[in-house]
């Protein structure tokens, strides 16, 4: 809907498990590279309420080769979401670039939805993708400056 | 690195025209569709110059069918910049959902390189894919508001 966010839905627990749930959902928002591979249990990463929805969001993070990766990219056009719910798809920079503004911390700056801006601040440490001081660093700053985005 | 722009890059004026660098530029940053047609002069839209840089953006805009567009998407993971500069591509929501911020509202809410966030919301007031009074609401509103961003 305009902000970013990861791929999800709604599993109904009684009958099918969360993965079941969450791969089939892949396909719908990824398209068919996404049967390469199926995220398991031990993948599970953590989980967020939200206060108002009473929604609990599970947070799975798979590790994938390049060539996984580049397939998914390269199917995603053609996943049955493409251009309604989904409206592309994007890598998570995983750097700062010298100015300290560039890559992660401006990426962060983006719209998230729900609280996908935590989770995935959240997995980038637990994973140690992302030094633990930095993350502390952009919780902090995440209310927004007004020099960096109120361009008018 | 992280921010939402547009294709571009710097030209010799001497030695090329404006368009003529843009569509290169186009091939690098979004594959090899981007050869099945050539952005024009007709096609100029606007021009921004920054107060910093002293960086004059020329901006232009291209129709494209929709067989076009998804033949750029299906290419794009295969661009030169990809995975480099470029971290994907995304369309711009051209609706406002029910809720008021779902759609183009949450999508400029997002992080710009440059004037790009000015420059896209002229385009499309000028081109009319937005009703003129929606344009100056956005612009109204383009400081961040705390209640719908940091959440921490």
């Amino acid at each position: 809907d305009g902000r970013l966010g990861f791929p999800g839905g709604f599993v109904n627990s009684q009958k099918r498990t969360l993965e079941d749930g969450l791969n089939r959902e892949l396909l719908t928002k990824l398209g068919e590279a996404a049967s390469a591979f199926s995220v398991e249990r031990t993948e599970y990463r953590n989980s967020h309420a939200e206060d108002t929805t009473h929604v609990v969001a599970h947070f799975y993070a798979k590790r994938l080769t390049l060539e996984q990766l580049e397939a998914v990219e390269a199917g995603a056009p053609k996943a049955k979401d493409h251009g309604l719910e989904v409206l592309g798809l994007v890598r998570v920079p995983l750097y700062t670039l010298r100015d300290g503004v560039g890559g992660l911390p401006a990426f962060l700056e983006n719209s998230f939805i729900g609280a996908a801006r935590e989770v995935l601040l959240e997995a980038l440490r637990d994973l140690e993708l992302v030094e633990p001081g930095s993350v502390l660093n952009f919780k902090r700053h995440s209310f927004r400056q007004p020099s960096l985005n109120s361009r008018t």
